[in-house]
């Protein structure tokens, strides 16, 4: 799909379709060649498979060649976060990362298989990992509550020598900044200049502060249910005392009414609402992101009677964030590049490029590429690889 | 392959063609259903995906029908013992684990993933796969040495509410007893009369002795590197001593030639050799099984002057014993009947099978299908459904 605006009418699914769809799961093994004659059972298994053991035992950096976890994401999830569900659990959680690997095959072009772990001890998901890291290349992290989520990213990516990225953080951010970027185009702003309001200090939330203050964003005032995160609360954890510090840079104090005040860009991921009456008080020009699933923190139509860009998290709305547009494309450039982190520079050139393909087709009502826009992972990988600092030796 | 005897011409494999084949793995991961719409997006992921996870939520028996897991089989090693080469480590393991579940989906027709895991540390292996368990439906244990094998499955079996085998252990002797049926059969002999001879008391021996005593063998003699396996022995580990009290009905003592002596079967799972000297003071009509690969105890040929039925673990001589035609069938059957347990009694009819379907093609050089021979999962999976005695309830 490479039409101007995306299809936004709405799809109405059945139980039906959905569990069929389900049947047997979504996933399966294929065989890259054939296993039918006897010299194929000996090249793929005994004894011809012991010569390639040997070469791994002898030179361990020859796995990455001879093996597919080198290319393997492992999407894990302790079931604690999952869409709108929220602490389900790791057996139920497992459709929705059997969803999240099709994607990374479909997308990506990378094989990808569901992990789901039956602890929530952010010490014993590790400790799992590292003693499963031969088997291999990647970890997805997915649907891991915070502030544990911040915590299990930073140990992982400290103790596997692979690229580790906890998607609902990261992804959303870089699709949201590559949005934000074509957003402040269309109203004429420079990005770093923008009044920064977001609703929810989550995975997503602090995520899309960071990629924010990173870019030069210098005013993001950050919420979370109790108000304005700020250095005068004394009820936040480790992670929000840090933003505290980074954010809220005129001191206010108060909630979204005060915050929104003036403000020119609202990002709900807060799985809250937000009242017409704070966002009629934002600038001339605002931009609305109203990310939360399924229910935005505002209706789209109401938010475009004080919004001159409107986004939300659904398909049936114009201008998707989907998280898709991001993270096929992350992975498979840093595994291309044998890149062992995915790092901010990566994660900003990804959004640029995302933002990028919208191109000329640039309009309030288009200023992020379809979900399915065949264009955005080879792109965005390509940005990616470009971006790698940290590679592993050739072999 | 239908074909009285296999082809048993020797292959002579390049390194160039073994490297070329294991370029990027063996394995790769595809999706049961396309995700090229909108729609295809909205019931494979979000918003889709969420009913079915609130599905296994309330109802957690429901994860069997709508995720991949239940008919997943895992490859678990710990490269401690990896075909001929010994304890290489995990990731030098890989291959052979990828070998492996390329053949479970090629002979099975079940999705199988390699997990290898970096720790020999067997209650580290067992929290692992319990922390893992909603992610597979199966465990297949490969490569795992003995003594720790053993220990290792029982305490798997225990804490998994799956099916679980170590194959170096149960196949083997599922394809062993079938080919030993056959052997009797035609040498005129019942089965439970031979005297055998088990040369190897590792994970395979074990196992072949006890099938063995299982269908009514009473005179079984396990050898280990030090000799005959007794009770007057105080050098033996706690899995010996329990078959030193099981096996060596007539006391014997001393080594291969005292052991072989008057046999009637020779089975050698040792990575050793048996002097010819020995072989020639078996019974007339001995049975030759000499399973090391890449070596076997002795050569075919020198095994024919004194056995009217020589067998090897190599496809180029006659009769391969291979696992290839027992653990695919074996999972099949067992996973079709919503089995939580493989019991000694399914390995058996698992054995059965395959020896029939040799059928009236039974001769000295074929007492075991082709490992290629189509018709033997499917058969010993129907076996194996029938001889379920643990399921899991109907969801």
């Amino acid at each position: 799909m490479t039409d101007r605006a995306s299809d936004t009418s709405p799809i109405s699914l059945t139980d039906a379709e959905i569990f069929a769809a389900h049947d047997g799961g979504k996933l399966e093994i294929a065989l890259t060649s054939p296993l039918d004659t006897r010299r194929d059972l000996s090249i793929a298994y005994t004894p011809g498979v012991a010569r390639v053991s040997r070469m791994i035992h002898s030179a361990p950096e020859t796995a990455e060649q001879y093996t597919w976890a080198s290319r393997l994401v492992a999407v894990v999830s302790d079931g604690t976060a999952v869409l709108g569900l929220g602490n389900i659990g790791a057996a139920a959680s497992l459709p929705v990362m059997e969803g999240k690997a099709a994607l990374f095959r479909r997308f990506g072009g990378l094989n990808s298989i569901p992990l789901v772990i039956e602890t929530t001890d952010v010490d014993e998901i590790v400790e799992t990992l590292v003693r499963l890291r031969s088997s291999f290349g990647a970890v997805n992290l997915e649907d891991v509550s915070a502030p544990r989520c911040f915590e299990l990213e930073a140990k992982l990516i400290e103790a596997l020598d692979m690229p580790v990225m906890h998607d609902d953080q990261h992804g959303t951010a870089v699709v949201v900044l590559a949005a934000l970027t074509n957003a402040a185009t269309l109203v004429g702003r420079e990005l770093e200049s923008l009044r920064v309001v977001i609703a929810g200090a989550g995975a997503a939330g602090i995520a899309v502060a960071e990629i924010l203050l990173q870019v030069g964003v210098s005013d993001v005032v950050l919420l979370d249910s109790r108000g304005i995160v700020t250095t005068a609360r004394d009820d936040l954890t480790g992670v929000k005392s840090a933003y505290a510090a980074r954010t809220n840079p005129r001191g206010l104090a108060g909630g979204i009414a005060e915050a929104l005040d003036g403000a020119d860009v609202f990002i709900g991921v807060s799985s809250g609402s937000v009242p017409e009456s704070a966002l009629a008080t934002m600038s001339s020009d605002a931009i609305v992101f109203a990310l939360s699933n399924p229910d935005p923190e505002v209706h789209p139509e109401i938010a475009a009677r004080h919004a001159r860009i409107v986004a939300t998290g659904r398909s049936d709305f114009p201008n998707q964030i989907n998280n898709v547009l991001a993270f096929p494309g992350i992975f498979r450039g840093t595994l291309d590049a044998r890149g062992t982190r995915i790092t901010t520079g990566m994660k900003i050139a990804a959004a640029r490029t995302i933002a990028g393909i919208v191109g000329d087709d640039l309009a309030p009502d288009h200023i992020v590429p379809s979900p399915l826009d065949e264009r955005v992972a080879p792109a965005v990988a390509a940005a990616v690889v470009a971006a790698v600092t940290d590679r592993r030796p050739q072999p």
